[in-house]
């Protein structure tokens, strides 16, 4: 049988037995419309509200500041745009990152062409916001700053907690993309001056479809989704029942298990990206060395395409990533890895490999079987790599 | 046991035992994401391809043409909001109907605030739009017209033809929120001239949280979700594959049984209507009496508040609605109820019941043996009808 390593965690995961076991009896029997006045719409306002709970526990955040959306995306859109279009009255100035997710740089360009005015502060080497370049950025018009929680393709996880201070002593809304980051990092949106955290289900063993934003009360923010007057009247649409109660369980599971899944997965990243570093030469690890996600390796391989190394690794049964999933099928470089200053060349011979709780030791010494050979074949096809090393030399 | 009777399905309905099959395997281990490029992620993608087929076959659609969304809800908006800020060029007016969903209403409303303008037309006292008065109603900057196809809370179906070819003669967008139509009407965007079309999972015995948008090839329409490039770069946000499946499933069960379940549906509305009508005095039927769906059921009880009506059936198992589940938590009588020229207090005392397929002759039995003690019940506790009649003198 051919083996089977997923390594392309940050994409999506699979839902956990347990998650989809909560979700079934919702599908089938107990399907009322929350908004309903009878019995089977009151079970079902039920359910919402214990998953509603179970969200706002794992931030620390109030019950009615989480809403639910239909997923990271919806989220990110929603909390940008929603500040930024009840805010004029303060200005029309937003503060980001480069190395955003698209949900949030692709909204921000929306904006830009809709009269606001976005500053896309840079990183350094390793990925990291300087909180000092935050505060600078702020200006009597700014309404929000939006910097990431963790980055999705180098799993660099971002000073929060002082840019959150930042905010908060400059009155200035503060929405971070939480989307890598929840489960595998501890999030206090009180303790870290958060106003709105953005966050999906599907990238901690939950269904696909289904994610929340959460809000601050008192946050001024219009909807994205007008009609109906669920979610507290803030956003439309009949819930996604068994997708909310699939959330709300997964986030649940996550955070009791973090400590214990976190160590298995920084074993596990810790052993890849050395075991390829003692294996292979020419090849560097993206982002930070520590303030990282626990299951990111991301390295750039120098002299091959991170496109023919994924081909050849899905061929012997890993799947793995070059960049983001949602920008995958497109030829530009990573907008993250060219912000850290890597070249196109450089960048575009990366890849991705984000593991999960259920990879185990002997996937990652299959990895560090297969990946070798297939370098070592691409390499010498390589003509750059012909003219600088002369042909493969060595192991 | 205590009888169980749901007669909400305009509300939602269970997700069919075999759309929750086929969904299944792609929960746990089929879970890829389809924008990546390995084989996990080209099975989501062959997934999600086969089910956006199913979907375009049943309205006579392109396959490209059908847009996955997280319901009805966010596709009128995008359909909404994509055209008008489009089309911004040719006008900043849109035409649609007093009796749309609150989806479709609260957006124009939400644009109307933002400098485009809207044209609310009346209904007669079926409910119907009349075709002459849209043709009146273009201007030369208008963009966008959007009439549903048939109503959620009377059941009228709208002459989507005649306003479809209006709005092909005249060069204007049409765009209609099918959610309650689909599965029940055949619908045929071509023949129709229909540009832009809104459909749910939920209410078709699919799952909730997906939906999806028809938009004909050449539509100018701007993204709601900025992001990712899924969805042919129009609709950001890893893909809901369950949720697309289900979708998928359910159309398809939908339109293959269609004739049959439609026959079934009509029968038992038919005996409910007629049943109530010998039973009950001073009560009469809301919307139209043929160009109707064949699952809707909503009448007026005088004298009594709808509220009151269904806090009663809901203690003896029956599951009905005052009007859409999307307002209820409003006090406001249906904006839909008054728009067909009912007073407040006749709005008030309303009923909708909607049957679907799993609905039988006993259900009817039983609504047609309880409902009557209660209106009875009380009208005898409302000082409006001991005013005029004197108390409770009829059966």
């Amino acid at each position: 049988m051919k083996k089977s390593v997923y390594l392309d965690h940050a994409a999506t995961t699979n839902t956990k037995k347990e998650v989809l076991d909560e979700m079934l009896p919702y599908f089938v029997e107990e399907y009322g419309n929350p908004s309903s006045i009878h019995s089977y719409g009151r079970q079902a306002k039920k359910a919402i509200d214990k998953a509603r709970e179970k969200v706002a526990r794992a931030l620390n955040a109030r019950f009615e500041e989480i809403f639910f959306t239909g997923g990271g995306t919806e989220a990110d859109n929603w909390a940008i745009k929603g500040v930024a279009l009840a805010n004029q009255n303060k200005g029309k100035h937003i503060i980001t990152s480069a190395i955003e997710h698209h949900a949030v740089l692709f909204t921000c360009e929306y904006l830009e062409k809709r009269g606001f005015e976005v500053t896309y502060l840079p990183v350094d080497s390793y990925g990291l916001v300087d909180p000092k370049e935050v505060e600078k950025a702020i200006r009597p018009d700014t309404s929000l700053i939006s910097i990431m929680f963790a980055n999705n393709e180098i799993g660099t996880i971002q000073p929060i907690k002082e840019i959150g201070k930042i905010a908060k002593e400059k009155g200035v809304y503060f929405h971070t993309d939480a989307v890598q980051a929840i489960g595998q990092v501890d999030i206090d949106v009180n303790d870290m001056n958060i106003d709105l955290l953005s966050l999906s289900g599907h990238k901690i063993y939950g269904p696909k479809g289904i994610g929340a934003l959460y809000v601050r009360k008192g946050t001024r923010l219009t909807p994205l989704l007008h009609g109906g007057t669920q979610e507290r009247n803030r956003r439309a649409g009949t819930e996604n029942i068994p997708g909310i109660i699939g959330l709300g369980k997964a986030v649940e599971i996550a955070y009791e298990n973090m400590e214990k899944n976190n160590q298995h997965l920084l074993r596990l990243r810790d052993r890849l990206i050395e075991g390829i570093m003692e294996r292979i030469e020419d090849v560097t690890l993206n982002g930070h060395p520590t303030s990282r996600l626990p299951g990111n390796v991301n390295m750039s391989f120098r002299y091959i395409e991170g496109e023919s190394l994924l081909l050849s690794l899905d061929m012997k049964g890993i799947a793995a990533s070059s960049g983001s999933a949602c920008t995958s099928g497109s030829l530009d470089p990573s907008h993250v890895l060219l912000a850290i200053g890597l070249s196109h060349e450089t960048a575009h011979g990366s890849l991705r490999m984000t593991l999960g709780d259920d990879n185990t030791d002997e996937d990652i010494d299959y990895v560090l079987e297969t990946l070798p050979p297939i370098v070592k074949r691409l390499r010498e096809m390589s003509p750059l790599f012909v003219q600088e090393k002369g042909g493969y030399q060595y192991v």
